[in-house]
């Protein structure tokens, strides 16, 4: 347990901090850190939903992502110059949309689309799951002015979610790996979990060797325990 | 269970019917039906691997994916034609590449990427396991008949897998969904693992609502069944 | 003459195999080989024809036209992956609805677009003429059914027509010239005609040097001969 | 007969225009017109030839065709704006390219690519067979000037060529079709020939039905007639 | 002053030819030349105005700019194969576009937009300018005919203008620069005045070291001394 | 005057607010503030310069620009979607950069390329001239550190520079506008000026009618005055 930087426990989360209202153009907005890792939440609203949910009276979260290409120690390139956005950013934004609804009812939001922009400042690790977590929370808060404003029902999310990433590295089963732990891990996890202990998302990969039962059985108790303490955190700020 | 068409139970998979050598340019060739659902697989052998590996004395596995236009009810864009291939597209294959290369010793390949197109000639549900699980037959055949040709050292596969979809429809587990089950699936999971019976890939994700720990828990046992069965046929055809 | 391989004569076809209905999601669909080559041509109905045709009250028929990357000895770049569609690719698909067009009566398809997609899964020579045929097949049947169903005009098709390859390789007039062949070509000519002996389709280039009068006579005259014998052998399939 | 403006007859060329050196950057530039179609052509050394090419000591020659925005009475979108080029131009600048390099000795041009661009500032029908004529006219400038400074070797042409379009309209075989002729054409060929008389490209086909034979034959004719003219007055010019 | 080729003084334009006219397919068309540089400027209409302009009444002026291939000594290479306008031909279109709206009475082109193609076909410094002051003669013409013809309301031109370049070479302010001064300027400035003497665009940049004020005053004067000539030859022409 | 909000006078800037430091991956990091416009400014190293610049043993500072999604009132759709940066981004980035390079001696970077990303999280107006002071203050602070470590030559700086925005709204020059004035002005100008007092950049355009030099003068006034103020903050901070 002491190979973790700063004396932090394999079961501890990296320091969290969320800044409510960063930025006060969109009607949601979250600067959403863990350790070193950054990421600006913002939430627009958008007045048409897609072409194939027209008509229905009901609306839509969707998500994008994207690194700024100073945020990572060599920079990454930016995606509007190489002319497409990458695989890896197109499946982040797909899971961060898919987690978003699952505690959204979407047909308190009328023929309206809320986009949640996660746009990563600072990369250390777990940028995906910080994104989720910080965009859950922005979108709280626009669903909020929103309802008040009149432009969608009140009491339209049906839940609270939080993720945190979780991974083996040199063997140990370890909770928010950051950038470094992540590059050597094993087996990389994420796993979105709701207020009331059920699952959104479980994703887990072998990077290495294939892995056993039981470890999939021991990362999903330690993204539990990480994930109810960031839900626990949540509502205070909110 | 009698709401499965063809009176197939819940735990049961749809026909299997494998192809090896269905088309002979490439070094392997592989055919794979699961029901309607077709996919056509071969595996090229490259000469270069990609630039970050370059002069490491070590190879890659990576794969590529597409619904050919003709292969559901209502056409498919051609991705080429958009101009890009799309996220759900670029999530597909990059999940089929990692999972491959979780049971080939890279070494063994000396400075060749071996690629693996899983064209799907007919969709109905279930494409990208059935891509894993053809994919990995024709990567077996190519990785013999390449060792003979020494091209690569022979014994570079460090373990043999198969992928099957499981996912919850009307409130019941069910294995290897069809199109029709997919789309009303509640939770929806894709699994590959070893003939060891580790996992490879665990991919849960809650299409409606979030879901609870017992159907994790159940669907697993849906999917090494269903695994299992695959991984038995597969040496006879190989 | 014995120069071809496995004694095939100067003016004979390859072994011509059709498989009627390979797949059954689109409602024409045919694999046509010739020799090694093999091309999946399936065809769809869209409900909606190009922009410059609405309101008119007819129809279209439109091709597309990939190699699928395992077809070929040196694996194949996908399009998708590239970004858009090659030049070559293009001009062949321009060449089968411009030749498909000419034996349809659009007045009988009403305002519907018949899709003629030809996925080359393997190539040897002769692909566009095999998409030609192939495609005519596919969508002779396609056109059957969808006028049983009511949704086009019956006997919207005003003829039947046939594609092959001819070519002078070493000084000799070819027909249906494989891959091997096809590359050494002075001169290389893609013919379709009608069962009525009329031409739809006359493209010849010199690869080498221009070539004579004489020799465009010969090479119309091979082209002739190999398309009626696939003429005669279509009605028997359909 | 009487049918053609101006009192053109059916087997009269427009009348033609040739302005050398038109601009003065490039090696060769020709401004070509033939009646109101009007295609500057420029050819450019370039030093490297295509990838597949280099270092076998031998040249290329490749074409590039646009249509200025402004050249046609409904303005053309400019394909840099679509962001690719449409598959019209591809097909017609691989035909430029390959119709030239029928007449250049490869060889003589030493690893140089000359690139004859042909820039359509009028279109009035006919602007490929135009671009083939005037960039056979740019290219031979070119050949002469780069030959004089050393770049290639002399003598690298192998002959002279010439190109127009024949085609049938209301049942009349016609020389040279303008923009309106064309589009009202049953049968629409191309057809490039050399000072000897051979065929470099001949690409015929039927616009509304399939044609005969005899039609062929007669199409032909009245091109090598027009090629004949157009050869005449060449080799004043350069 | 004996530095500039030609004995042009440094306050003396190049010589200027204008041929109205040059071709006749677009509404509007001039031929523009400044010394070597060769700018073709056709003046399009078409019926519709961009999407946020619907149903204002009013009308837009945009322009398009590219460099044909063979205008420049080394070809340019076609920005619709690269896929996409650069930078510098964007931001010039938009200059061009912004200068020639800053004297049109919007609302009386009713919604129609008029699209000035500026193409370079022959480039030796000053091509940004010479399209405004040449688009902006296409642009009197084209209006005048479409007024005639009823399309637009008459008098639309709220004034005239011109533009030139300047800059300072070795050390002394110049008057339209060629391509070799431009490329050696320290500081170069594209100056868009009125027949009133008012301003419409002032850019300048240092390229070198950053310029003094009475640079800047100088630079200014000698520009508006090039427009004020520029406009004394328009009105005879048009 | 007391049409500015808050009681701004029309020759003062909006509340200034710069954060070193804000992130720490790159090796210069300022967040820049200008009332509500907030733009992060991160400088980045390359080891590779552009193409044509290679062996000559100079460096090369470019920038890129871009909005984040959420920081406008209405949601900025997302450039790497639409698959191309718009050509207002790269003209604004070709100025950032034109800008920065005016006082770096290129000779003292060695063969690298310093990129400063200008990232908007918040757009109020005036987001090209404080991504140009802010990324001068991240360009400076980038430069100690690297010469720090050796990696270029100590003071590559030429001199010190700073960017606004002035305008003429309602008739009334103002100095530094923001969103709401600036889409009200009648002319609108961008000013980089050094430290000495000299242009650097100078970009005044008509939005609605021409205007007078007067104006020219007057607006040149009030640029230097507020560059001024920047400039006298800048060195406190760095």
């Amino acid at each position: 347990m002491e190979r973790r930087p700063v004396g932090r426990g394999a079961a501890e989360l990296r320091p969290v901090a969320i800044t409510p209202d960063f930025t006060e153009m969109a009607p949601g907005s979250v600067l959403m850190r863990m350790g070193r890792t950054a990421v600006l939440c913002t939430v627009s609203l958008e007045e048409r939903v897609p072409a194939w949910l027209r008509g229905q009276g009901r609306g839509w979260v969707s998500a994008e992502y994207a690194l700024l290409p100073g945020s990572t120690p060599t920079r990454t390139a930016r995606e509007a110059v190489r002319g497409r956005q990458q695989g890896r950013t197109v499946e982040i934004q797909r899971l961060i949309g898919r987690a978003l609804r699952s505690v959204v009812d979407l047909e308190r939001l009328g023929e309206h689309q809320l986009v949640v922009d996660c746009d990563v400042l600072q990369a250390d690790g777990g940028t995906r799951t910080a994104a989720i977590t910080g965009g859950f929370l922005a979108l709280e808060r626009a669903l909020e002015r929103l309802a008040e404003g009149g432009l969608v029902q009140p009491a339209a999310l049906t839940g609270r979610l939080a993720a945190v990433s979780v991974g083996v590295v040199d063997g140990e089963p370890l909770l928010d790996l950051d950038y470094d732990e992540d590059s050597r891990a094993d087996v990389d996890m994420n796993v979105v979990m709701t207020d009331g202990g059920r699952y959104v998302e479980v994703q887990g990969a072998a990077e290495g060797a294939p892995f056993a039962k039981a470890t999939l059985v021991e990362l999903l108790k330690l993204a539990e325990r990480g994930i109810g303490e960031l839900l626990e955190r949540g509502p205070q700020l909110a």
